[in-house]
């Protein structure tokens, strides 16, 4: 999966995406090769509670002309170097009023900064500090950024992968940085191959409900028209962000931990042995706010690596593809794989033999006397697995309360139905 | 403030209280200067509950005539030297005898000890170890104590400082000690000027109820008169004593600590990154005893400096004015101040977009996008706030949440309710 | 006790006990001279839930006869030779069909492991690796095991020690195991001893069930029998197994810790300081497997020393005398004894005077004021109690409050209820 990851890495990394525009509309035709995306089309002014949509944002070219002819700020070189959302300009500056337009990092003196202004009208550049340095202050500068804004719509991406319920499991991530390799592009990668495995399953149990969308604006748009669906259907889900890099796992909860979402990816981490941390629900984050917010406050967490503005790559140059391991994004991707895997194992069973044990040897089910020790992990695990399964505890709360897995009960639940003695309710 | 606490402590230091009598009368008196207190007088006899008020102790003097003729143990010298709620005597006895009515304190050879004997009718002395050693074993000793028990009255000073609902706060203190600085002349001048503090608010959601009596026997009496309303009206409450050392602060729950006096309390210590330890509700102490009693079992806990038993000079001569630092209690003061506020300013919050995140921006909330930077922790505190505002958490929880001090959250609070877009239920 | 503990011990110590068969019985017999059992029989073929009762099985002896002519793995030198309820068989074998007969401990080269099948028919042997080692690989061999396996029984042994109520405590212990002395001789010993002591009682809260069963297959034919009626009045219980070797206390919960059976021996064990380790209910284990079926899912844990499979002598022959202290094994039948104790005393208490605290002085409930120090644990555990008997919360929960144990409590419960401020509900 690797190499696949990396061929789609690359033809995403060059394009200038924003929260509108082409460069996202051309992001997700490109995903659609590996996921069938729907492309949803919002147009500006579309009310969306509280926000309506903005205009459509396009750009052709930006630069910065100094004093001695030469041109610096290249957004065909990167695209970090112009304000994300600029208003069009093209006009001679003194260095003093281009110095009010231009941002920079005075720490990471050798990174491009990753800056946006959506909802107040800017022009602006981002340099490095030291390029920024070494320009003259005297003499005139010529700017030139070649955006439109204009009326147009906001697009959004969704694929339904249908299940045998109408239940879902959302995996929902951002597509709205331009090159930037972790955050972003990262999320939309690990969401894109996520959708292959699960598509390749015979069978499911849930539906599952993925979103590309522009971060904030367009979730927001996007539960407009699906929150109330997504209110009464969704059991579990995930914003795919930061999946890229070599670091152990984040999890960051939803607000009520007790839900599914946070059961199962919790579960999956710890008894998996995968080295993690966990964090609670906090408002410095990403599309989780909107899914989280108090009128949805839906079971939605967010799976990552190092969590964004936990690395100082973060939202600068220096995110790039040296920075992330296709190695460690397929590894996020098989991770989202299993918590699904226990998703769809999770849930009721329910021993038909309810009053002591059943005798398992009548059913072939004991292991040779002879060899006490053979196989007693997996005879223990079918007897914790009877022992358990009142129908009232689910599967993921009878696997901790083994202090293993929920996937590893896999085997003693498909042979206790073969034997007529587990049900699922 | 610490100079007016030190000028009243040095008018009250030389009184000499005791659950009845002219020293309780006076020094609740003195006090009234700062808290204008009203004064109960329950007369002797009155039922309370199982009790009933003691008659009224009064003393003139009290000494030891040594063998040698010279005048010890004299309560003008110190009133220790007497045990409190004494009967009289007048009689010469042996050292044999006398022996039998001096009660020392052997591991503290220089402290008066302070002892009691409220309801078993006895006379006796106090000394220190070392004065005691020193009496001749051989020849007459004369005892005088010069103090009467007849019917006459217990008092209690109250008072109610209104706010706009009728929902109470408790500080209840005790006045019966004598000459002691810790325990107990700190708590009756940390409630008297937290009452200033209070007093001084142009508005508060609650009333404020301050009660000053006789430990046990004054709250139990007063609790017979008003024990059913503060029952239904005590939203939380406190028992103001050991405030004036220096050491960390001491927090004893209530029965219950998710009642709102604990939770106010010990997230004011804890957010506030104040040094201080947390006990659970114990019989060992003082009126919380008759707060929490199972009728009543009200929200009621202590906070305090180091606790009674826990320092040596505890009921000695050695808890005097060089024990405690004014510039401690005047820091208990302002801390029993900031738990009021807090409790003025938690409730239960709604944000009137439950749908999605407001858009800031255009309510001039969000800071400057090119200055990403700034004001991030208040621009996240406001988000949490909003993203946490269901009308069902209280602000404690939600500031919990987010491990900062509900205090801190004054101005979203402010900015928002004036943007319209929050409200108070 | 211990002299009668050893002296039982020995006696019981040669029989040859399998799940069904005269052994059994004779052993239940040995044990009616401590505890007055009731034999009950249930015949081969017995259905008791998914379960029948097995055949009976009797062995006159078994041996192995050398090429060389040399009877070794003799059965009359030590029953762990025959592999438990083994077919009988009477043959002269090679020394490679023998192999597949016999089973030996590699890793503990002196020791003849404890090997059994119930289920499977089979003859087979255990020996020593070292033994087994020695001998030649050549020539025949005489195998001879004298057994039967025809219709019968299968012996449970009970006894009912009633007390005022029909709630009951259960003890249940197997019996199946041939000469192994901490698991399982130390099990019936200690539920016998321990009977003695309730027995000898003057009253009783609680009714005692004591069931002596084979394990499994006689708990499942005595819960067939008894089941409903123990579903209905059980309130607490405890397996009786591993309790005399003289490692620390062990303690297995109910699937459900918040019952009265491990609320009460955590407690004990906790507030007595003994030094234990507590672990969750797991299906690796013994009789608490049926009594905790999902069905009945009784509050039956188990009191053990040193868990089963947790000593490496755990089912061989090394499990013997040497390895067993009747010093431990009288402290596990207090420690048991005491567990009764504070279900027996635990209960909901009420304060009568539930306003304020009652008046201890005019009760001669207050110790002397000259001293104030003494008896003051006693007095707080007074107050202590008065002060959360509010009808409401249990003794144990009560005693958790303060720190301490149940029984410390009982002179404040009789000197409160003597003077008539205290009932039990």
């Amino acid at each position: 999966m690797k190499n696949e990851l990396e061929k789609y890495f690359d033809r995403l990394w060059p394009i200038c995406r924003s929260i509108t525009g082409n460069g996202l509309r051309e992001s997700l035709n490109i995903l659609s090769e590996v996921i069938p995306l729907e492309i949803i089309e919002y147009p500006t002014g579309t009310k969306a509670f509280d926000w309506e949509v903005p205009r459509e944002w396009n750009i052709k070219e930006a630069y910065i002309e100094t004093p001695g002819g030469e041109r610096i700020a290249d957004f065909n070189v990167n695209n970090l170097h112009v304000l994300n959302y600029s208003i069009p300009v093209d006009k001679t500056v003194s260095f003093d009023e281009l110095k009010e337009h231009v941002r920079t990092l005075p720490d990471q003196p050798d990174a491009i900064p990753y800056v946006t202004s959506y909802y107040s009208e800017k022009w602006g550049f981002c340099l490095s500090q030291n390029q920024f340095d070494s320009l003259p202050k005297e003499g005139n500068y010529k700017v030139k950024i070649d955006s439109t804004l204009e009326p147009g719509s906001l697009s959004v991406g969704h694929c339904i992968l249908n299940g045998e319920t109408d239940e879902e499991i959302l995996i929902s991530t951002y597509v709205c940085h331009p090159s930037m390799a972790n955050n972003e592009l990262s999320g939309p990668l690990a969401a894109a191959f996520l959708y292959k495995k699960l598509a390749s399953l015979s069978k499911r149990k849930y539906t599952y409900r993925f979103v590309f969308a522009p971060e904030t604006a367009g979730v927001i748009a996007y539960l407009s028209q699906y929150g109330n669906h997504m209110s009464a259907k969704i059991k579990a889900g995930f914003v795919a962000t930061c999946c890229g890099d070599a670091g152990p796992f984040t999890y960051k909860r939803s607000k009520d931990p007790t839900n599914l979402a946070d059961r199962a990816a919790e579960h999956l981490l710890r008894s998996a042995g995968l080295p993690h941390s966990v964090i609670n629900f906090a408002v410095g984050g990403s599309d989780e706010r909107q899914y989280c917010s108090p009128g949805f406050n839906m079971p939605v967490g967010s799976l990552m690596r190092t969590m964004y503005q936990h690395y100082p790559e973060y939202h600068t140059s220096l995110d790039n593809k040296d920075f992330i391991s296709f190695e460690a994004l397929e590894e996020t991707v098989e991770t989202y794989y299993d918590i699904c895997r226990i998703l769809e194992l999770n849930g009721l069973y329910f021993n038909k033999i309810q009053h002591c044990e059943p005798q398992l040897g009548k059913r072939g089910l004991y292991p040779d006397s002879l060899n006490p020790d053979d196989a007693r992990t997996e005879l223990h695990n079918l007897l914790h697995l009877l022992s358990f399964a009142d129908g009232k505890m689910d599967l993921i709360e009878i696997a901790d309360r083994r202090g293993t897995c929920a996937l590893n009960f896999a085997k003693a639940i498909a042979e206790c139905t073969e034997a007529g003695i587990l049900e699922r309710l």
